[in-house]
């Protein structure tokens, strides 16, 4: 964003008035700015390896294809762009789509509605969106059940909340409790209203993305909307090499909008993919750059976010598996390809199978998040509360998860070297057999010199012992009730508040509910 | 090791009886080889920050120097090798302690009394020993309580049943039933018989290292022990900047004995070093510089391990804290000074303060084994076991940490680029919207693709809840149950058992029981 754009939208808001609505806000709910690395990203795969997979990947793109289905538009953009088309197959020469991905931008800028909020989504940036997608929700109280409208609300009310959350998400659950041809309203307006962070776009279809694009432009200004990028939507691939027109659909209008889209394969390794790692990597990499090149095809310069979501399969049950070392292996090798395509990467999150928010749930999410601070990823989708590998939104795992997302932030800012951070004057005054906790040096940097938990339990076990001996799910469901107690809305201008309700009802009463 | 030691220790055990009852042995508990990493290390310290602290450590040891307590020995050894004494304080010139450092060796073999189980203590490896040193123990049935030395040979029986487990360890718990001035022989004597792992030796006093290589020459030969590595024992340095005569008598027992020593400090980082990255990690240097060149001067030659053990504190509560950010940092940064000062490295573990094994448990240890793994650790203790702050020993967390011992070794075998690795025929023959299932290439590779967890729990939602909603813990103190139930001894030659017995029983009868 440039800074007239910051400047035209504040005034647009009013001025004074809107930057002291902001000052309160920011009393309300603490806030982290999105993670700039200063440590290097780990890189697994080696030159030849990274050549070897380059070469492969152009080779399944020129001699095995890929499919856009039910997309005859589609196909007319790839065969004047150079490809072969043979029914829905689209077989594109080497080189092409990587030469067609050089337009998408390296960087780009998703604006929020409070400007502070905005993010820088590329380079050496990471940032942190929540769980998307579940059916179901679980808590403590009331176990595990079908998601509802109102756990929605609950669920963009902590992230509004969350410190080191960046990002309001998406489908932070299925509202199952709305009509499945009008929930995607539903959802969009909670996200405009209860956070004042970005958020994603609907793209289960071409309309409903469109409706997105209508009720940011409400939010935000049309003019603003043309001009800026306000959403990022994540658009899955059907994995291995298939395109449906759904999906592409909604890519198609956001990509015109000048819309962000994630352009994802979904990989369950041994059953979408190769069992091993390379392979997977080949088609991930090769997913990418046929998905990428048609967003470009479609408009040139369209920001677009390369995404690897990856898990493997366990082979007795066929079960999606998280936390894997091959998962650690995907995610870290396709950050690499990604980052030689001069793409924006998406992917790990705070993946798990367990069904409980317990030491599984917790060793899966901390080996994945880890793994994606390393892996060089920018935008981490399912960055906190994924439960049952994404059947579940936990209440808990969401609260537990995000304190994690401050350990990243913390990391990845790197080691002080200033005279400060040197600390010799510590030593220097302390000397052999001497304590640190009283000298100068410890007292004047104490308060920032780590991170701090706002949930983990570090009392003497007596105290602890006596106040229940709480694990950290009981911790975690006492936070959440905590939070959404102290929540407060960030301020609305009256008018732009009544037109998107407007919207919402008018395009609800404009047709009957559908549940499929 | 030369083959040549291999070759004589079979032979001495009497050859084919032996090699049959290895054999054997290798049927009941499942073992992986230490791993040796295929992947490169995480460097967040670039070399202008490298060189600003190796100086700043040379200032620390010259102008403020180190401690050695009640060793007029030393502090001669000291003098004679050109250090200033001034009291107990030693302050030793630019340059002095990296030069004697050099004679250590980068890497060694540590022997197991199965050759099979020999570790190599160095370069690109990673050697995984247990929990060292709580007083108490906790299960699920049991709770929090005193240990025992049943308790002590039960960790022992786990130790040798982990299949990614490389090392028996040391005071895997206090056995606290025992006489403080006997346990160590009771200790020794269960590593010795239980497990045919390699182990550590004792610490507590000089003579109880002694025992320790007197116990060691009954069960390798003494002959065997004088010239080849059977022990690596802990000794912590008394930060800051002091070595007391306990530890340090310890290490030069072993040092004569060409036996090796974990030179390692123990920092609370705000407590016994500075509250900054930079400075700890400047006085983890200085220490370890001081520690491990006074072992050379002991004995040229000296096998020695640079060891960082660093915690961060809660300021509010003064409890130290793990699995932190910044403990991250230090041992990412000591690692790559450690490997420039050409030593085998020592840090990481299955470190947590959660009282119980559950998510904050398994997000802190996470965050350390993953951190270890990038750190280009070579021996890493307490990886698994480690619960509250190091106080307890915990059954289920010994084997959950054990399980994810297996991701270590996975990740850090890099990815495979063979032909087969790269799987082009499976991307073949499924195409666009094809499934992998079943192809060719995933049955022939299905059994070893994806790293196999032995506890964890991917079933379906609606069996998991039908055979008890159980959690990880519970999952994990049936493994302890099944694990201990199944546990077989290795087989030990009956002579060299009972002059084991023998020599423990008379040092007992020698002196009255101490419980101080």
């Amino acid at each position: 964003m440039t800074e007239d754009a910051i400047a035209e939208r504040r005034g647009r808001r009013s001025g004074g008035g809107a930057a002291r609505r902001a000052e309160r806000t920011a009393t309300r709910a603490e806030f982290s700015r999105f993670i700039t690395r200063n440590i290097p990203d780990l890189e697994i795969l080696n030159a030849e390896a990274l050549e070897i997979i380059e070469a492969n990947a152009e080779t399944v793109l020129e001699e095995i294809g890929v499919n856009f289905v039910d997309n005859p538009a589609a196909l007319r953009l790839w065969q004047e762009a150079g490809a072969d088309i043979d029914g829905e197959r689209v077989r594109i020469p080497k080189g092409l789509a990587r030469r067609l991905c050089a337009t998408a931008p390296a960087t780009f800028t998703q604006h929020a509605r409070n400007p502070e909020r905005n993010v820088e989504i590329g380079g050496r940036n990471l940032v942190l969106a929540p769980v998307y997608g579940p059916p179901f929700v679980r808590d403590q109280a009331g176990g595990r059940r079908y998601a509802t409208i109102e756990d929605f609300r609950n669920f963009v009310k902590l992230g509004q909340m969350s410190k080191w959350l960046h990002h309001s998400g998406g489908t932070v659950c299925e509202p199952t409790d709305v009509a499945v041809n009008k929930r995607h309203l539903d959802m969009l307006h909670a996200h405009m209203t209860l956070s004042d962070k970005p958020y994603m776009g609907s793209v289960t279809l071409p309309e409903r993305a469109e409706d997105s694009v209508e009720m940011s432009k409400i939010l935000f200004g049309a003019d603003f909307v043309d001009r800026n990028t306000v959403m990022t939507s994540l658009v899955n691939i059907n994995s291995p090499l298939t395109f449906d027109s759904v999906m592409m659909g909604a890519l198609e209008v956001y990509a015109r909008a000048g819309q962000a889209s994630i352009v994802s394969p979904f990989i369950v390794g041994g059953a979408m993919a190769p069992v091993t790692v390379a392979g997977t990597l080949t088609q991930v990499l090769a997913e990418v750059m046929a998905g990428v090149a048609y967003s470009q095809l479609v408009r040139a310069g369209a920001p677009v976010i390369a995404g690897a979501f990856v898990t493997s399969i366990d082979m007795n049950s066929g079960a999606p598996t998280f936390g894997t070392p091959e998962a650690a292996q995907i995610t870290l090798g396709a950050g690499q390809l990604m980052r030689r395509l001069g793409l924006p990467y998406r992917s790990a999150g705070a993946f798990c199978g367990s069904k409980l928010p317990d030491a599984q749930a917790a060793y899966e999410t901390a080996n994945t998040l880890n793994t994606g601070l390393m892996a060089g990823v920018n935008f981490m989708l399912h960055a906190c509360g994924w439960l049952e590998g994404g059947l579940v939104s936990s209440y808990e795992k969401y609260v537990m998860d995000a304190d994690q997302l401050g350990v990243l932030h913390r990391l990845a800012a790197g080691v002080d070297l200033s005279e400060n951070g040197q600390g010799m004057d510590a030593i220097r005054e302390v000397g052999p057999g001497g304590h640190y906790l009283g000298c100068a040096h410890t007292q004047a940097n104490y308060k920032d010199a780590f991170w701090r938990t706002g949930l983990l339990d570090y009392k003497p076990f007596e105290t602890w012992d006596e106040e229940g001996a709480r694990d950290t799910a009981t911790l975690a469901g006492l936070k959440v009730r905590r939070m959404l107690d102290e929540y407060q809305a960030p301020d609305l201008d009256p008018g732009i508040a009544e037109a998107l309700a407007d919207y919402v009802a008018k395009k609800k009463a404009a047709v009957p509910d559908a549940f499929v």
